[in-house]
């Protein structure tokens, strides 16, 4: 019963039989291969968009790098206050960026509502020589809450971003388990509400460690590669996470993996619903924020349930916070069964 | 015949199986799982000492991060002009370590000699507000010219630096071909001789992307952990880069690696020097540098032999410069088959 | 009647007078000269303890580098969220720290209270390698609001910070005219209050452009010059800089300067209260904030009067926000008259 | 007999003057005063084009600022071996320059010869992503060793650099010196032979403290109110730096102060070379070299003149090396007084 977190899913199959499959004879180094070459043209075919594609190992290097590329060292990137950028990469936006600053923003279930950013961008102060500029909006999609914002609403953010001169990026270390849900096409999510650059995210999908950046206007990623290699996130062997790729992408696999995500983690809101734990947020992807009665967290541990306990600032208004109990995080994947759904909310139930 | 580099080699088997048997169930991600715990005791009883440990996907990473931690940003890294740091990392030292600066030594076969690190040292200006402190110095093992250091020859060195304050990093991304043609022992070859940090290669010894940097001194490794993750080098899937070291220094593993790519290495030499073509440096690990002859060039290009031209200021006095010829470099690794190295020389040789 | 800042004022008398006197003859550079080690001697009896000084030509340079190093680059400096180091530095610490975080803190009167710091890092998430490491608390003295700590509540914000482990960081831009509010030695608003480091600042209060960084305990300042150097931030004619810090400290003078700047900011409180304008917040240095009708603040431009408009999330509660009014800062300094003074109130009033 | 460096003189009275002309009122801060908008014309008038100029105090932060501007952080500058930003500065542009690499060449006289640029160029690895990007070419004028590159060398190296694509940065510590020699225009030797950007310093010539940064594409200098900010180097009472430039470069008083100070360095090498001591190269600017028997040395040293010995790989071939000598560098200023000089040669001559 491991809900840690989907990072603690092994690889899925298909991804590793391509890396199996990879596994013979030379492939020059470095992204010069075939491989490579085809899982870029497959992105910007997912994509319907001419595309720029970077490839690196995780998904921190994935957002800083891009980050770093679009704001210059004086810039400032709004983004949740609780968004992994701003509190799970121990800085390495402003390390890439030289010195950059995330400004954090408050948002019900970590989404930013596009009163917040206007006020944001209202408030200032922003530029001159004195005041960091506003240079990026980075939106988490699907959020640290495991909500999702719909296409009209990344296009209201994106719009007011634009208006100001800031780039847009997304954070999609979750983008699959989003996609799936909001049922439209990856360009309506993402180029065609607005975003310029994306972190395509994969490890937490099924792969071993494979993140793409996707610049969907090629000309912006001019120095790209030499910032990956400086960064020390160009691999020699580079066949190998191009495989992974090129099998996440093929035949609809990543929307199937998360879709399966999604599905145990519906199920899993739903059983709970029904022990009368009711999700802190809409379910939208694959992670289920339940308020845990401290008796009940202390039956599912010592059954070996695995997740962590959540702090935020962002609960809605109204959700009662229960003097005994723990709110806690539940993250399904593709590796997530039923049976290990049930289990646990029957634990719950104390059955 | 692909002599390119050994990053052009696929994946050894034991690693891949490796693999392969890491991949079920879930495991807590970020290096808290079993594995890692394993391969980190593994490289302790190699190298007959205590270590810290820190996995990364890439040498530069490796590279990067080491110095960065040994450094100041307003230290100097000594090293050799032709070294993988100074000219082949796109100045990921200087990034990682705040604008620290690597000082270029000379010396033949990209080996630096006694002298020329004293002459460095006591030539300066080192320290005091102005000038750059001499930090570090970072030796490769095996060199760019696959050339080895003997254990006497980095003692020497060591002591130079550690009486004049500095610390002694070993970039070992071939350092398991160096070990087996010294035949002595890990710890004969690093602590022992006086190495402080190393980077402990093993993607080009046959894994997919895996490196560790080991500290013999674990205490000098405080904040390491904090540097790797805002470099985005800390992996998620953490045990899937565990996986690879561990298969990788089990039951003798890397040096067998190792010894074949020597092996090929020196079969190479032997039948180019029967063919009356000597290579420029001693063959000491897996690379062989010799001068073609243009003709020989084209013949072996246009059988689809694969390599690279060398550009060098490291060569020793009285290599005769063939105002026809091409200095190239030619790499074999686990991978290379007797096959091609025969049918290489065999080339050369015309028939 | 200009109230903009008290950087626009000129140098004061004395200050200029040093200037003068000091230029003859030749000095070593660099810090070296005996004007230097004068200036430092004097600091270390203003603040009866021994100190490591470093003087640099402007306090944006004295806070970034004192903040880069007591704080890791993956560390995080708590701070008001309307600080200068916060609001008006365009990321000086984040470039000179390499990439560190500045954790914006609220507080009325941009003051940080106890339970607010306590709160901040009780909360974190702080440390390991995900997330940043709280390093630094910087407190403003006197505020940006022109509000003052005293130093019991300074002592019970260091001890709060110094519990868990941060260095207590001073930027004293305007502490001169803290400390004349205070009544207090500067021992009792400083190292006795627990501030490990402090940016002292002169510019503000009558110099060209001088400032020193101040470290109570001076083995803290190793490397230090290394760091102001390569910053740019040490002056060849040294003496010069010596000369104004000295003046300035000599005889009671930067208090005597900050004294008349406070006098003249009472002056302008009260007579803004008789016409009906009561200052936002106390005035307890050489600020004073008013919400300004807008008629009023029209008929003061027309006269010449400059001074800023002003944005603030920290305000009162209940501090009434004219819908026709303009919130302003009015900044008072050694070069402040009563006529001026009494001018800009009668013109307030209508006279 | 100070003869240790040009920044031991103190401020040249006209200079001095103007900063006291300006002590009076209210200006406003950071640059926007009329001062600044004066100096800057005057510096346009000077050098006959239109320019973008940013003032600072030191040198090494107009150096740093501005090769940071002109090269991304994978790019390198190519300077000769012993230039100030390579050798004096701490690492200063590698840390603006967020971890750039310089690129020593050699050359005697510390100048760099077009050869010697060219094989720079083409011997490389530049680019691609493994290797950093040649970016700029800086050239320091007069050198480190005194020497001056007349217009047409100029013109030959930036015509290389620009083939290439590099931005050329001159480094004018002591432009004027070099000016005053070489009886050209401020046009002739900097824009019109091919300078895209240059340091142009004051401080060495008799300011307090106060450099300019000229760009003469104006294009070229955005974001560089933003890079001084934040690099702690915009002073708040910014008319005290404009003050000092602007009377720098009124009336032809900057090639005065240079004219007297290069005077000076000619008189003391006559007089030297009556003694039998030849400069070790040309006396171009406002700095004397030669090799002093020990004995001579102790016998200046005794009588309290102070100049600092020298190191240098810059020597012509051919120079003796005596064996019981040193190398000192003597420099001239505007305050050098012939008497000085002349007790000095005397003093050489044993009289």
């Amino acid at each position: 019963m491991n809900f840690a977190s989907d990072n603690t899913a092994a690889i899925a199959p298909a991804i590793l039989d391509a890396i199996i499959a990879a596994n013979h004879g030379f492939a020059i180094g470095y992204g010069d291969d075939e491989l490579t070459a085809r899982v870029t043209r497959r992105i910007a075919r997912v994509f319907e968009h001419e595309v720029a594609v970077l490839l690196v190992p995780t998904g921190t290097a994935a957002n800083a790098l891009a980050l770093a590329q679009l704001s210059p060292p004086w810039g400032a990137v709004l983004c949740h206050g609780e968004s992994h950028i701003a509190t799970d990469e121990c800085g390495a936006p402003e390390f890439f960026g030289g010195g950059l600053k995330l400004v954090p923003l408050p948002g019900v279930g970590c989404k930013i509502a596009p009163d917040t950013l206007r006020g944001a961008l209202d408030a200032g102060p922003w530029g001159g020589p004195h005041h960091v500029s506003a240079s990026v909006l980075s939106l988490t999609q699907a959020t640290e809450a495991g909500t999702v914002y719909r296409p009209d609403e990344v296009a209201r953010l994106a719009a007011l971003a634009h208006q100001r001169g800031l780039a847009v990026h997304m954070d999609g270390a979750r983008f699959a388990n989003a996609l799936t849900r909001l049922q439209v096409s990856p360009a309506e999510a993402t180029w065609k509400a607005g975003i310029d650059v994306m972190s395509l995210g994969a490890t937490k999908g099924g792969a071993l460690a494979a993140e793409a950046i996707v610049f969907f206007d090629p000309a912006r990623a001019a120095g790209m590669a030499e910032r990956r290699k400086r960064g020390g996130h160009l691999l020699s062997k580079h066949r190998f996470l191009a495989a992974q790729l090129d099998a996440y992408f093929a035949d609809g696999c990543w929307l199937e993996l998360a879709a399966h995500a999604n599905r145990m983690a519906d199920r899993l809101a739903a059983r709970l619903a029904m022990a009368g734990l009711d999700p802190v947020w809409p379910v939208e992807a694959n992670e289920v924020f339940v308020m845990l009665p401290r008796k009940i967290d202390e039956r599912l541990r010592a059954v070996g349930a695995s997740y962590y306990p959540w702090k935020t600032n962002a609960l809605p208004k109204g959700v009662p916070v229960a003097a005994d109990g723990v709110l806690v995080r539940l993250v399904t994947s593709f590796a997530t069964t039923g049976t290990d759904v049930d289990r646990f909310a029957d634990t719950v139930r104390g059955r």
